[in-house]
C-alpha cells in the first residue's frame, strides 16, 4: 500500500521543552487529520537547536527524556497511537572520544502504540562553523531502519547525509524503501540547491526517495529557513515546502504505479527576497523568543537604520517598532525630514531626542577631541536607546552593517549597543539591494515603498563630524566589500588578494582595518580563569535558552 | 653518559610568531649555556597558545612553517646546532574526522643540526571547557621517539598523558629512557597535584621520568602558570620550577648512578597566594600583549575596585593605574575617603569626576525611573572611563566580581564596560579573603597594606539609591557563594541543590537570578548568519591574536 509521509516543518525554541512538546502534540494531529502514517519533525525537536552546553546538563537531559515519554504516553491517549512519530531529542550519556566524562547522542526518536519503539544516535558531528557538537555530544554508531505499514524506512540525521561513508553507505540499499532525514541546517545565500543535490545523491546510494525536514525560525544568530522536500531516486524535486514559515508538507510513498497523493511543489524564491525574508525570520524569531514585543532603534535618515526598521515592520509590525531620532551639531536636515518620513511609512512611533545638552554635560567635564569626541556622540545614543528599553522595555537593535563593522566604523558601547543587529551579516551593498528590492516589491503591490528613496541614494555618512562622508577615508563600497569577501569569508591572505587583482595599497589598507577592527570588536569584559569553570566562555549556551530549572 | 635536559618555560603570545621565534633563540642560547643537550619548549611554541581559529588561516599556517624553517637555520648558524630544540607549532594541513577540508595537526617539532629531525601530532585533542581542538586540528597517530647520545626520548602534547591508552601506552616501555610532555595547561585553583599524580602514573607506565614543561603567562582570560617539573617513576618529584615566572629547568637524566647535577626544587605556593598571582599574571599578560601599559578603573571605596586597583599595581606598576572616583548624590563620604586612601597607598593616579551634571542632563530628556535611574548612574560612569580611555589610551578595568555578576547586579554598557575584568571569575568570598592576604603579606614585608582596612570591614553596596545594601536582596555571600558553586561549577540542578541541603526559598531564588543574569550577561550584537561565515562567531580568533598579514 502507499504510506503517507507528513514533514512538519516547525519552529522550535532552544530549551522551552514545555512549548516544543505542545507542538509536537499539535502537528502530529494536524498529520494524523491528513491522514499520514509517519510524521517526521526537525532534529533536536524537543530540545531546540543548538542547544550548546546545555547538553550536558543533568538536569536538562532528564527534563528532555520525560518530555519524550510524555508525548508518547499523550499520543497514545487521544488516540494518535498508531501514528508513526520521529522527534528528535537528547540521548543518553554516553563515554565519548576524547573528553571526559558522559556526553548525550543527538538522537532521533520514533513513537507508536504510546512506547519509543527506536533510537537513532546521529554518527557526524559537525565540529566547523557555527557547529560545535563533538563538543557536546557522543556519536552513535548504529543505523536505524523502521518498517511501517510494511515499508522500510532509513533514518539519519543532518550531517549524516554531508559525509561520504556515513550511515547511509551502510544501510543495505535493498532494505530501504525511503530515507528520512531529520535537520536543522541554517540558512545561507544560496544553500537550497547544495541540499537538494546532496540528497539526490544520498537517494541514488540506497535506490530510494528521501525525504528531507528541515526546522524554521530565528534562533539567535542563526535563521532556519524550512524548505523541506522529497527528492526521488532519479535526482528530481518530488515535493517541496515553502521557506521560513510552519508547513505541513505531505506526501505518499507509492506501493507501486503512481502514488495517491503527489505533494506541492514550491517555487524557489528570488535572492534578495530570500535574504530580506531570512534577516525577517532572524528578527522576529529573536524577539518573540526573548520575550520582547518591540524594538527601538535609532533614526539617522541613512540606509542602514532605514532598512533595519522596514525589516523590523515587517517581521513585528510598523506599530512595535519605536525609532529616534537624536540629532547632533553636525546633523543635517535632510537627515531628520528622512528620518521623520520613514517612520510615518511604516507606522512607527517617532520621537527626536537631542543629544547635545548630554554632549555638552560630559565634554563641560572631559574636554575630549578627536576620535574620543566622535565616540562620545555615538554612546550618548547608546545611553538614550538603553535608558528607553530599561523603562519601556524594548529590544535595542544595533543598525550597523558588515561593511562598516569589518572596517571598524563603529563605536563599542555607541552605536555597536544593542541586543541584536540584524545587518551583522549584510555587507552595505546587500544594504543597498535589499532596500531597492523591497520598496521594489511595495511597489509591485500597490503600496508604498517604506524607504525614502533620498536615504538610498545619498552619500553615506557618519554626521560625526562637519561634511564627513564615509568615502573620505575607505574605498568605494563595492571595491571594499569585494576585498572583504575575499579576506574574511574565503580567509584568504596577502598574496592570494594580490593574486585576485586588487590593488596592493587597497588591500593593505583594508587588511589592516580588519584587523584592528576585530580586536576592537572582541573585547569585552574578559577577565581570568581560576575555577574549574568561569564565566563567558565555558558555559556556551545559545542566548536564547528558556531552560529553567523545573520548579515542583 | 648523563644528559641534561632544560625545559624552557617560556611567555609565548598567540598569533606573534616573530617574538617567539626570538624568545625560542635566546632560551636556546641560554640552554646550551647551561650545558644542555636537550631543550624542551611549551606546546604551540611558535604559534601562541590556544590559537583557535587562526589555525586554519592558511597564511598563518605558511609564516609558522617558515618560522621553524628560520628557527633550525639561525640555531645552526649561531652555533648550536649541536642541541636538540623541542618547540611546539601547527603542522601540515590533512584529512580530519568530521570536518571538511584539511586541518593542520598540533605538532611537536624536533630541530637539531639545522634540520627538522622530527615530528609529533598531537593525538588526543581536549574538546571541552575551554578547549575546542577538534575543530582546529586533525589528530596524529604516530609515535615519537628520538635518540640523543643514545638516550631514547619519547614526545607527547598536554592532553595526551591525560587519556588512558594514548600514545603513552603504545611505546615500548624498553625503548623509553624520558618522556617528554609539551604543555599549554592553564592554571586552576589547586590543580598543580593533578599534574604531578597523573604524570607519575606516565612515568609507571614507561618505566622512566617524565619531564612535564608548561608554558606561563596570561593569555586573554587563561592564565598559563608554569609550574615545569620532573617526576620519578616512584612518584617522587625530581625537578621543579616556580610558578607564574619564565624559567629555565635544568635537570640531568642519569647513565646510572647518581646524576651531575639533581636540578631545584619550588616548594608549592600559599592557596590564596596562588590565585592571587594569577590574577597577577592575567593581567600582566592581557594589557602588554594588547599594547596597554596602563589601566583606569573605577574607585568607589569598595571591597572590589579596591582589589582590581592592588592587582593592578602589582600587575603594571602604580603609577601607571589611573583611579577615577566617580561620585553620585548616594555616595557616602567614606566611600570617596576609602576611595582617594588606597590610590595614595598604591601610588595610583586620582581624580573626581562627579556624575551628577551628566545624569541630570539626560534626566532633563527621559525623566527614567527604579532600575532604568540606576542603570544610568552606571552608564555614565562606564563612559567617563570610555572617554578617558579614549584620550589618554589606557585599558578599561571592569571591577565586578563573580558573585555579583552571576546574579545580575551589574549594568551593561555601565560597570560592566570594560576589556578586562580581573574578578569575573572570583566571587566575593573570595575577594575578601584575597584582600586580608594581600594585606597581610605587606605587613609581612613591613610594607604598607595597600586596601583600606574599612573598605574589607564595610557593609557592600552599589550606592545606586539611598541607603542600598547588598544583602537586602541577597543572601548572605557566604551561603550564596556556596549555592552559586554547586550550580555554576558543579552544574547541579534544583533536585541535587536540594539534596545537598540548601533551603528550598534561597536555591529558587538564586536559582532564579542566575539564570536570568545570564541572558541578560550574554546580550550582545547578535545578528544572523546569511553568508557561508559571519561576524563573531563563525572567526574565533582570541582577542590577543597579534598575527598580521606578512607585508612584503
Amino acid at each position: 500500500m502507499d504510506i503517507r509521509i507528513a514533514l512538519a516543518q516547525i519552529d522550535t525554541c532552544v530549551g522551552d521543552i514545555e512549548q516544543n512538546t505542545q507542538a509536537i502534540l499539535e502537528w502530529s494531529a494536524r498529520a494524523a487529520a491528513a491522514g499520514a502514517h509517519v510524521v517526521a519533525f526537525p532534529e533536536m525537536t524537543v530540545t531546540g537547536y543548538p542547544i550548546e552546553d546545555l547538553a550536558l546538563r543533568a538536569s536538562f537531559q532528564r527534563a528532555a527524556q520525560a518530555a519524550i515519554a510524555a508525548i508518547a504516553a499523550e499520543l497514545d491517549r487521544t488516540g494518535l497511537g498508531g501514528l508513526t512519530v520521529v522527534v528528535g531529542s537528547v540521548g543518553a550519556p554516553q563515554a565519548s572520544p576524547s573528553s571526559p566524562g558522559l556526553r548525550p547522542t543527538n538522537e532521533a526518536v520514533v513513537l507508536s502504540g504510546g512506547q519509543v519503539r527506536a533510537v537513532y544516535g546521529k554518527h557526524h558531528l559537525p565540529n566547523y562553523g557555527v557547529f560545535d557538537e563533538f563538543r557536546i555530544f557522543a556519536p552513535g554508531s548504529e543505523t536505524c531502519v523502521i518498517e511501517v505499514s510494511g515499508r522500510q524506512i532509513g533514518i539519519v540525521i543532518c550531517e549524516d547525509i554531508w559525509q561520504d561513508g556515513g550511515p547511509v553507505a551502510q544501510m543495505d540499499a535493498a532494505d530501504v524503501d525511503l530515507l528520512l532525514v531529520l535537520n536543522g541546517s541554517p540558512f545561507e545565500q544560496g544553500k537550497g540547491h547544495l541540499r537538494t543535490e546532496l540528497a539526490a545523491r544520498r537517494a541514488r546510494e540506497v535506490n530510494a526517495p528521501v525525504a528531507y525536514i528541515n526546522m524554521v525560525g530565528g534562533q539567535d544568530d542563526l535563521v532556519f529557513d524550512g524548505g523541506s522536500f522529497v527528492v526521488g531516486v532519479d535526482g528530481s524535486v518530488l515535493a517541496s515546502a515553502p521557506q521560513f514559515v510552519e508547513h505541513l508538507l505531505v506526501w505518499d510513498l507509492a506501493d507501486d504505479g503512481a502514488p495517491a497523493y503527489r505533494g506541492e511543489l514550491t517555487p524557489a524564491l528570488d535572492p534578495h527576497e530570500e535574504i530580506y525574508q531570512a534577516l525577517v525570520t532572524g528578527l522576529a524569531g529573536y524577539a518573540r523568543k526573548n520575550g520582547f514585543s518591540s524594538v527601538v532603534l535609532g533614526l539617522s535618515g541613512g540606509i542602514d537604520s532605514a532598512l533595519v526598521a522596514a525589516i523590523s515592520a515587517d517581521a513585528i509590525g510598523g506599530a512595535n517598532v519605536f525609532g529616534v531620532s537624536m540629532p547632533s551639531v553636525y546633523s543635517s536636515d535632510h537627515s531628520k525630514d528622512d528620518a521623520a518620513d520613514l517612520a510615518k511609512r511604516i507606522g512607527a512611533d517617532y520621537r527626536v531626542q537631542s543629544i547635545a545638552p548630554m554632549v555638552d554635560a560630559f565634554q563641560d567635564q572631559l574636554h575630549l577631541e578627536g576620535v574620543a569626541a566622535e565616540n562620545l556622540q555615538a554612546r550618548v545614543r547608546g545611553m538614550i536607546l538603553m535608558g528607553l528599553s530599561n523603562a519601556e522595555g524594548h529590544l535595542v537593535l544595533a543598525t550597523g552593517n558588515k561593511s562598516e563593522l569589518a572596517v571598524g566604523y563603529s563605536t563599542i558601547y555607541g552605536d555597536a549597543v544593542g541586543g541584536y543587529a540584524p545587518l551583522k551579516d549584510v555587507d552595505k551593498s546587500l544594504v543597498w539591494a535589499l532596500s531597492r528590492w523591497r520598496n521594489n516589491a511595495a511597489i509591485d503591490r500597490g503600496e508604498l515603498p517604506p524607504i525614502p528613496e533620498s536615504s538610498i541614494t545619498k552619500p553615506p555618512s557618519a554626521e560625526l563630524r562637519p561634511g564627513q562622508v564615509d568615502q573620505d577615508s575607505l574605498p568605494p563600497y563595492d571595491l571594499l566589500d569585494e576585498v572583504l569577501d575575499a579576506y574574511i569569508e574565503h580567509a584568504e591572505g596577502r598574496a592570494e588578494l594580490l593574486a585576485r587583482g586588487f590593488d596592493a595599497d587597497v588591500v593593505d589598507k583594508v587588511v589592516t582595518l580588519v584587523d584592528r577592527a576585530e580586536w576592537k570588536r572582541r573585547q569585552y569584559p574578559l577577565g581570568p580563569k581560576v575555577t574549574a569553570l568561569a564565566f563567558g566562555r565555558d558555559r556556551r549556551i545559545p542566548i536564547t535558552s528558556r531552560w529553567r530549572e523545573p520548579r515542583p
